[in-house]
């Protein structure tokens, strides 16, 4: 018992459900009707593919599941649900318990830890990641390559409870660090970092280091040197590579290249 | 496979377990001993109900599992561990991965989001909203129509480690918002609003907008503009009613109603 | 269906796995290769001991689950995930949900609340309590008699992404209250308490009481009187003794004890 492959007989399938090949599906895991797994995805043990939406409970009979869509190569941990109605770029990763609902809709190589919780309707660009225990409101737009850690919320009432949804605009690059709260509308632009604990009431510039309770720009990242050894670290693109597209070439040179085939 | 209905083969049923008409529990559920499941109640997968307080393991041969008494027209969603022993008024609706554990009590229509998190030996009033990953510490006690937000925590050791518990009391009407912390004993007042990534650690009176670390009066409710519209938003029962026991009505009306009705 | 004893029919237990005497394993759990459970362990439903490291992924014919050894008279909750590769002492105590990644090791008694996420390549000593929803990073080292409350989050990258990971150092006694966050490689000396919501860049000296976002030093724990009886409450050893080895005896004589019996 190293581990499960193919689909394992106490999981429980739907109908209309298309699954590519080499695909396997762990005990009592449970794919709902009108799901769509890629090729070589890895689906652990009592996970929830197309969990119903709400919308069931309104008129059951005659209810009709949208798609849910999952990229080729994903590795979905034990534990999580994902609802229908979402759509996954390849080289879906999450952790375990992550919960995501209707709507959501990312590009390639979206990671997720454990226990975070994405509301639905918002929408994630390639390579970003989520570490554990993140909470994405609804409405929320978030770019590419852009990394939050945990128990980060992204809210989007602005005056709760009422009946408005603003959500927050993330930018390519940009990293908000732990137990960090982005008030309702605010945009953080590119390459900027929000340090731990930051409540972040108001618009964040480009490369801006914002920290405290209320958040205030502090310094440019620019400012910031490795506590290794004294160089510069930020815009992070420059200094780190692992997974990312640019690994053992470097961003530059990776996006040098980009630059000439997009001509 | 759009949904279950009925009991599904896979359920666990305990004994002298009550259940009404209309009732439908997902696969793998567990119903321990002496659960109370009112009419209508949905029940998805994998949910545990009555789950054994830590009294069994002190004496299991004598242990006898306290009631579990659940209302009409619960929603229950998948991964939920509600512990015997405590009453939930009708429609209760929770979200995945809701532990509520011994000694809880909540009115009507009580919602608890996804992840939350209820230590038990705690009261809530009517109409009461959780959002997703809130931690309710024992003795807390919660009035009607009071919402909390994503990652709030109330506490109730005054002097951690201790064996002093002193709970929190929240009275009606008043909002905690994203990732604030309630000190134990602390008291807010009806129409309070405590803003995103508070640390409360005095009593709050009625009315009064607090925020920051530690957290300060900096306002009333009444001086809170929409952003939408710059029209007041606050006390926000004379401005919101969704799921609210005046929708349609407006909350004027209803209380008008009610008042007549009382005499 | 009072309780579970035995090994639960549903359950699925792989080779190479020793189980001690008087242990109960509840539905659908599962036991990878290569796991250790000592005498009397009680665990749930739904359960996951030995989970695989990443490293099946790289290479699944060649991997080898590393041995998980559960040491006896542990209580592992329900739907909590143990990865292989790690130990734990005597009577470790989950909440539900827990997942503890590999490389993770543990003295006696070590306790650990719902939902809390503990990333593994991390040690802590004897009779450390982690409350509920806990986060610690990797590389982080926690000494005995810590007490760490709900919503705190250890961190390791100190230059966000980077390769980079410098764990926390938590000495015996320290106390760390709710929704604090520890920045990475800060060391809090013994007998240091962190009160609420504090974000901690810097190292805590021992004895000392810090607050506020950044942490600043207020006072001294001795200066904490009781709220009941105004009377010392800290170091907290010499005032509270539940569930620790000095219970019915007091900290001093306990003490006193150990050190005759080193001579």
């Amino acid at each position: 018992m190293k581990n499960y492959s193919g689909i394992h007989p106490t999981a429980l399938i739907g109908e209309n459900v298309s699954i590519g090949e080499g695909v396997s599906i762990g005990p009592r895991s449970i794919v709902y009707d009108n799901v769509e797994l890629g090729d070589n995805c890895v689906v652990g043990a009592d996970v929830t593919l197309g969990e119903p939406t709400a919308a069931i409970h309104a008129d059951p009979d005659n209810y009709e599941n949208p798609p849910l869509v999952i990229g080729a190569g994903a590795h979905i941990r034990s534990a999580s649900i994902l609802y229908a109605g979402s759509t996954f770029g390849p080289r879906l990763e999450t952790g375990h318990r992550v919960t995501i609902r209707e709507n959501t809709k990312t590009g390639e190589n979206f990671r997720v830890g454990t226990v975070s919780d994405i509301q639905g309707h918002c929408e994630f660009g390639d390579f970003v990641r989520l570490h554990s225990n993140v909470h994405i409101g609804q409405q929320s737009r978030i770019g590419n390559y852009v990394w939050i850690f945990p128990y980060v919320v992204l809210t989007n009432d602005p005056h709760p409870p009422s009946d408005l949804l603003v959500g927050c605009v993330v930018e390519d690059f940009a990293v908000i660090a732990t137990m960090s709260v982005i008030l309702p509308g605010v945009r953080i632009a590119k390459d900027a970092l929000i340090g731990a604990g930051s409540i972040v009431l108001e618009d964040v510039g480009e490369e801006d280091v914002i920290v405290g309770n209320p958040g205030k720009r502090v310094a440019s990242v620019r400012d910031i040197k490795s506590k290794q050894d004294d160089t510069a670290v930020y815009p992070w693109r420059y200094h780190f590579d692992r997974g990312m597209p640019w690994e053992d070439i470097g961003y530059e040179q990776w996006s040098a290249g980009r630059k000439r085939e997009s001509r």
